[in-house]
Order: C-alpha cells, then sequence, then structure tokens
C-alpha cells in the first residue's frame, strides 16, 4: 500500500510516496514559494503530488501534509501559521485535497517529527516519547500512550516557547526567555554574534552571512568561543529536558532539524544540566540521542497519519 | 457499590467510605504518626480502615489508598516519598492489603487529587485537566485524554519541580528555582520572612509562628506588603501555567491543596502572566480555577482508582 506524503516547510517543499514499510519509493523537492496565495501554494503543492503520482502510476487514496502551522483537527483549519501567514485561517487540506482528487490529512511538522521517529526512528518502541525540532526555530512533538498528542485544540507540543529565562530575551511570540531563544539556529548565531561584538575572539570571524554551521564547524575542530556558545544552548535544552523529564517522565527524547547534526558538541551540556536539575529517577531512565530520519521525520510522520486514517479512521486522540 | 478510600499526607491522615455516586459515606482523621516503620504506619492505616468498615457493616473489596509518593505501578513499589520516607523501597499498598484483607489500589496523593476533581470537581468534563496542589510543596496531577498519566515509570506530573528562575533559590530535588520554592506555603512564609528582614513594613510582624494564612489574612484587607508576596507567587505560578498551556493546551488547569484558600488574591497575578507568556489560542481557552473538593480531593481520587479497578481492571494508561 502507498500514500501520498509532503512536509512543507518554510525554505522547501518534499513530496514523496511512501510505502507502508516507511521506504519513500519516489520523492521531489523544490523551494517553498516566496509569494502567493493559500490557493497558490495548495496548487504549487497539488502539482508536485500530480507529477509524482503520475511517474509512479500507483493508486493512491490519502495524502499525508505536514505544514508548519497549529491545526484545529476538528474543523481543518489552520489556525496560525507564523512562517506561511497566508494559510492562517485557511482550511488548507481541503485545498489540496481538491486541486489533487485525493483526501488530504494535515499534521502540524513538529508532531510529524515525532510520529515518523516513533515509526521508523529514534522513538520507536516507546510509548511515551517528545522530539524536538531544532531549526530556526524550535518546535515539540508529543507522544503519549503510543500516539500523538496534540491538545485539546491541537496547539500542544510548543516545547520552543517553554521559558527557560524568565527575564530573558524578548521571543517573537510575546513572552521573554523562551528556549527557542536560545537554542534554534537563529539563537545560537545572535549569542555568537553578541559576544564577539562585545570582545569575545573566535576562529569564526564576525559576518552577516555567519551561520550555526560554521559555529558548529570551529566547535567541533575545538574552537573555544564556538562550544562555549553550543554549551550555552545545551545547557538551556538541558533546562527545558530536566522540565520535560520532571513533567512526563518520557521514555526519550528525540532531536530532530538542522541544529540536531551539531548533536556532538550538545549533547554533552544538555545530559549534564538535565541530570542536575530533574529528579533522578526519570533523568537515569530517560534516552537522550540524535534523531534518526533526517529531514524525511516530517514526511514519515505525514505518511503515517496517512496510513492511520487508511486503516482505522484519524486515531488522533 | 462502596470502597475504602484514604489520603495519607504528612500531617494527617484521611479515612472514609466512599460510595460509587462520589459520596464519602463514613469518615474518620488522624495525625500521621510521626515516627515508626512502614510497617508500623500500614497497620495504623490498617486499623483506621477497619474500624471504619466495622461502623459501616458494608462489604467492601477494594482499598483506594493516596499516598505522598512515587509509585512504580508496575511493581506496586513505593520508589520514593520525600516526606515519609520509611515507605522508600516498600510495597506498601501489599502490607496495607495483608493488615486489613482487602484489595489495595494505591495511588500517588497530587495525582489522586486530579482524579478526584475530574470525577466530582473543576475539572470533571474535560478531557485534559491538570491539578496544582499548593500546599507545603507544589504538587502536580495530569489528567490526558480523559484518564490519570502518570508517565513511563510514574513519576510524571512533578510541577512543582518546573523551573522558573534559573539560577534561583536552591530546592530540595537538589535542582534551583524549582516553582516549588516559590509558590508554597513555605515558600510564601520564606519569601515574606526575607523581605521583612530586609525592612520592608506590613501590618503581618515577623515572628517564627508567621503562617501563609497570616499572610493571606493581612492580603485580603489590603495589605499591600502581603499581597505582593502573593503577586510574586502568582507570577511564578504564571510562568509555569504558561510552560503547561504551551506544552499541553489543557483545558482547565485547578489549583488544590491547602494555599489554594488564597486563590482569590493569586488568581488575578496567576492569569495576567500566563497570558503575558503563553500563546493566545490555548491561554484564552484554558480556565484556571480553584478546586471545588478542598480536602476530600485526595481521598475520591484515591476512591475513584479503587472503583476503576473493580470495574474494569487497572485503566492506568
Amino acid at each position: 500500500m502507498n500514500v501520498l506524503a509532503a512536509d512543507i516547510g518554510g525554505t522547501n517543499i518534499r513530496v514523496g510516496i511512501v510505502d507502508d514499510a516507511g521506504v519513500v519509493v519516489l520523492r521531489d523537492e523544490d523551494e517553498t514559494p516566496s509569494s502567493g496565495s493559500a490557493e497558490d501554494l495548495a496548487n504549487t503543492v497539488a502539482k508536485f503530488a500530480r507529477r509524482i503520482k503520475d511517474q509512479s502510476n500507483l493508486d493512491i487514496a490519502v495524502f499525508g501534509l505536514a505544514i508548519p502551522g497549529v491545526i484545529d483537527y476538528d474543523s481543518g483549519r489552520v489556525s496560525l501559521s507564523p512562517n506561511i501567514p497566508q494559510m492562517n485561517g485557511m482550511k488548507f487540506g481541503e485545498m489540496v485535497s481538491k486541486a489533487t482528487g485525493v483526501q488530504v490529512v494535515l499534521e502540524n511538522d513538529a508532531t510529524a517529527a515525532a510520529i515518523g521517529e516513533h515509526w521508523l526512528g529514534a522513538a520507536r518502541g516507546h510509548s511515551n516519547a517528545i522530539c524536538i525540532t531544532l531549526g530556526t526555530g524550535v518546535g515539540g512533538g508529543l507522544i503519549i500512550n503510543g500516539a500523538a498528542f496534540s491538545g485539546a485544540d491541537g496547539t500542544a507540543g510548543e516545547i520552543g516557547h517553554l521559558n527557560v529565562e524568565p527575564d530573558g530575551y524578548p521571543c517573537g511570540c510575546g513572552s521573554r526567555g523562551c528556549l527557542e531563544q536560545y537554542a534554534s539556529a537563529t539563537a545560537v548565531v545572535r549569542m555568537a554574534e553578541e559576544r564577539l561584538s562585545a570582545g569575545e575572539t573566535s576562529s569564526v570571524s564576525r559576518s552577516d552571512s555567519m551561520s550555526a554551521k560554521d559555529l558548529y564547524d570551529a566547535a567541533i575542530v575545538g574552537d573555544d568561543f564556538a562550544l562555549s556558545v553550543f554549551a550555552t544552548a545545551g545547557r538551556y535544552l538541558g533546562i527545558a529536558c530536566a522540565d520535560l523529564v520532571n513533567l512526563l517522565n518520557p521514555e526519550v527524547i528525540v532531536f530532530a532539524g538542522g541544529l540536531a547534526s551539531a548533536w556532538e558538541v550538545l549533547e554533552g551540556p544538555i545530559i549534564a544540566e538535565m541530570k542536575l536539575r530533574a529528579y533522578q529517577q526519570p533523568a537515569e531512565r530517560v534516552k537522550l540521542c540524535r534523531g534518526e530520519l533526517d529531514d524525511d521525520a516530517g514526511i514519515l510522520g505525514a505518511a503515517k497519519q496517512a496510513f492511520t486514517v487508511i486503516n482505522k479512521g484519524n486515531s488522533r486522540s
């Protein structure tokens, strides 16, 4: 059995055909259009989907679609998509469904990543798992009692907006000191820039194009400054992990997203801070690790939700 | 149908017979013995239970028992009870069962309070609810998808140890800046003492016997100092509530425990801080309120777990 699946990000759209063993049998990828209406975006996604479906010649009934936004699962409406605001308030799944003739199942992208890692990646076999996605922002997905948990209105899992510094850096969400302001790729670069401006020195020179990857490249060859920036990010991730461990007692916390490629330099500080703060028993039992599916976590999670709909109707709890 | 139920606290033991409508048909209460082994405590609880059972002349098969500790629900062992350390590592339910001849169902006291409020109190009718107990410490219980959630090892719900001030006051758990250090009855008194020692003035005079109730009594008649102490506690509770709202998107957060009687002076600061920090949609939807069952929340939650065992085996998820 096969489904269509896509992961729409602020930068790229990935579309694929996924079989029920989780193999992406065909895939396509392109940039997310930077302008246009939600209708235009739905048509673009539909065009990719039709093209890949025609190539495959497979009979496909359901399309799992991961989007960067909060979904009202009852109405199918996108409640809030800060990165693709033209989706706000739209029944985006219905639009893509009309344009493709295939039933669409929407899922939040961070939740989809958690579902993907739970199905085939680092969280498989665990009933209670948390996935933290470290990218431009910090997202989160919760697996509780074996199923994705999205709360009363679909907004649960906003791990990037756990408070880690009550009077800290202002956050786009309106609060201050959210984890996202200390542990996203954006935050790592900002913290480095602030410290370089204040006179610290590093093999990484301050420039408008400095990236989290530049800092990581410096850190793995022993640049103390870069290591210290990742240690700060790791400390705040450790504070948030201690909160998650004390509150939800998960079996595993999986780190996905682009910045998780810096796991080698984040792991030590995260685990040290988490152990310093969390209750001993759940802290000893929880496994903290990098995701295993890389960029495919979202598309595989979206595919899994499509199979769930095929197999027994929407099992969202 | 009737069950035995008890709530063992650090100070008092309450025992009752509860019917399946949640009416406490008979009750007894006494001080928790301050010394003795776990066996002694089990015998004391059993003595109360037998006495009340004999009075009632009812046929009772199950005894729900709320205790202040972490329970390994698989083995029935108490993993950790900071306030009654003689329980640590003991199969306390089995001990009470042997001494009474009645099957015992153990539940953590804060989880029991959440179950009680969900069954008959302020959280009834809500599938996703959180109960925060404000007492000597700060506890928490989670209702997820309609059932108590205790995580992988029974340790979930430690809301009192969410971090609200990363370099804050040292906590008994080994971390710093836990909510419990700013929002328990103990913390409210400590914060008041610190500020009075630093020269602030109040109608409440500094003394070794100053209690949270003294401060509350001053606050409700307009003592600015006492109001400001509760505002600080409320602010930190608001930070923690924003974390809970962003992470779990609950329908209701219920405040129980002795210090919840100060709800009148806590409510404003809690809600203001929570709304400042949490995502707008889940913050607007969540209801924050005081529990409706007062001191009976724990015993009623323990009773509910006993009925659950009778009705369909242990439904713990």
